[in-house]
């Protein structure tokens, strides 16, 4: 099978790198618009060849965006639409997907689309907070969850094409809609990405003296501060089209912080305790 | 030396196993008020015998009081009442030290007692998530920072011994008085481990689903509330008694989180951008 993968950043690049280790892909075929990013990847290796947007939809069985959402909110109905193009017998079985982090505005962008069939909306639940070819590793998605949206609106074969792509990536499939994806996403993992940028810019802000950030951040503050690295590129767009849901966690976020506030302000030191104590809860959940 | 451990836990017990395997304690005496922790502590073999708090006290070369600042703030003054008590030749050269996260109440107990040389206050800037004698672990402390505080107020003598105590556990030293570590620690550790709270009462009030949050976690979130799995009995009282310095880091966070939500709400893509290319400076500080 030859794999087409759009954006050859962490998640394509990785994806690139296992689909051909594993044999799911006999050939994969790399776009990047980014110079520099174009000329990495092809010095790493990650792809067999860099072809062009078009090229890449026209000889791909399987095209894959890994763009941030913005992008590929703009280039999915143009995939789509070089199917229409093609003969019958051309584009039967070739099926796109994204692995974007927000559902919604990509499924309504081509929700009456002619080829909306031969698209299927997923999100691999994997990643670092690096970004780009560089960052781009073998085994990345191993043991994460993967979601598929809205499968129903997807032919059956292009599901069963999907799934076994994330198979051969052992990643366990869940099902959802695209609505529930993007709620579920914001709880989860939007918010924890906000609550890091604004750690960072809290204590950036406040520790002048940034030799006493590196002497005294334990591993502790490194892992809550983690995902303040994670590339703008990404976020803007994510944190834009999953806006309603994310303000919504942000508003009980913030309620939270407010409530803490409070307790520690009164000196009431039974309420802080039984605040910690709730959020220990997290424990039975995450390991 | 005889080395005299007040508290089995995480820091203790961690403790009590590089000190005597690399050959700082001859023996090393524990006392551990929970019976649980107790029977845990002996079973695993953490220390070389278990005793009471006053045989501890006067047996032992260095004291090591590894319990909740709470607790430390009460027993402090004990220990220094009791060297106050003993022959002058009997006390020579016997120390105690704290560990404990907040250090201006601490400084304040004893800061007219007689015997204030023999106490150093120090705080090796080293964790995980978890507590009690089960948590402790070989190589906890091992090439992290360790702060020393006020240490013109200890005799020479002891801040050596303890230089040397924690140079055994190859810890770096970083030298200051107490009011500036309660207000670096804010920053650095105190204001990650609320905000990881306030993610975690956040998360577990939205998702009432308990399966979705793990199925979805990926690592990004595991790592931003792995703080929230933290002690109520060591947390309560470091919120409590820094207070002050919490409430001012609070504060600004708020404002940051606030900042984020009006520019998501606004749909102002630019100022999104803006502060995610702010908070990424962190890179710069933090691996």
């Amino acid at each position: 099978m030859k794999v087409g993968i759009i954006g050859l950043g962490l998640i394509g690049g990785s994806m690139a790198i296992d689909l051909k280790r594993k044999g799911f892909a006999e050939e994969v075929l790399g776009v990047e618009a980014e110079p520099v990013n174009m000329a990495a990847a092809e010095k790493i290796g990650l792809v067999d060849r860099v072809v062009s947007f078009e090229e890449c939809v026209d000889i791909s069985d399987v095209v894959v965006l890994a763009v941030p959402v913005g992008a590929a909110v703009r280039m999915l109905p143009q995939v789509l639409d070089r199917y229409a193009a093609m003969a019958e017998d051309v584009r039967a079985g070739k099926v796109v997907m994204d692995v974007c982090s927000t559902k919604e505005h990509l499924a309504r962008s081509v929700k009456y689309h002619p080829m909306r069939r031969h698209y299927v909306a997923s999100h691999p639940m994997a990643g670092t907070e690096y970004s780009g070819p560089w960052a781009a590793m073998p085994g990345l998605f191993d043991g994460h969850a993967c979601i598929i949206c809205d499968s129903e609106e997807s032919a059956p074969k292009a599901v069963r094409t999907v799934e076994n792509l994330y198979g051969c990536l052992n990643m366990r499939t869940i099902y959802m809609n695209a609505s529930n994806h993007d709620v579920h996403t914001a709880y989860v993992s939007h918010i924890s990405h906000v609550t890091s940028f604004a750690l960072a810019l809290t204590v950036l802000d406040k520790e002048k003296d940034e030799k006493h950030i590196f002497d005294l951040a334990s591993g502790g503050f490194s892992s809550t501060v983690r995902l303040a690295k994670s590339s703008p590129d990404m976020w803007t767009p994510i944190l834009s089209q999953n806006r309603e849901n994310v303000l919504h966690v942000m508003d009980t976020y913030i309620e939270k912080m407010n409530a803490f506030r409070e307790a520690i302000a009164d000196g009431d030191e039974d309420k802080v305790r039984s605040l910690i104590e709730e959020a220990n809860r997290i424990r039975r959940i995450i390991r």
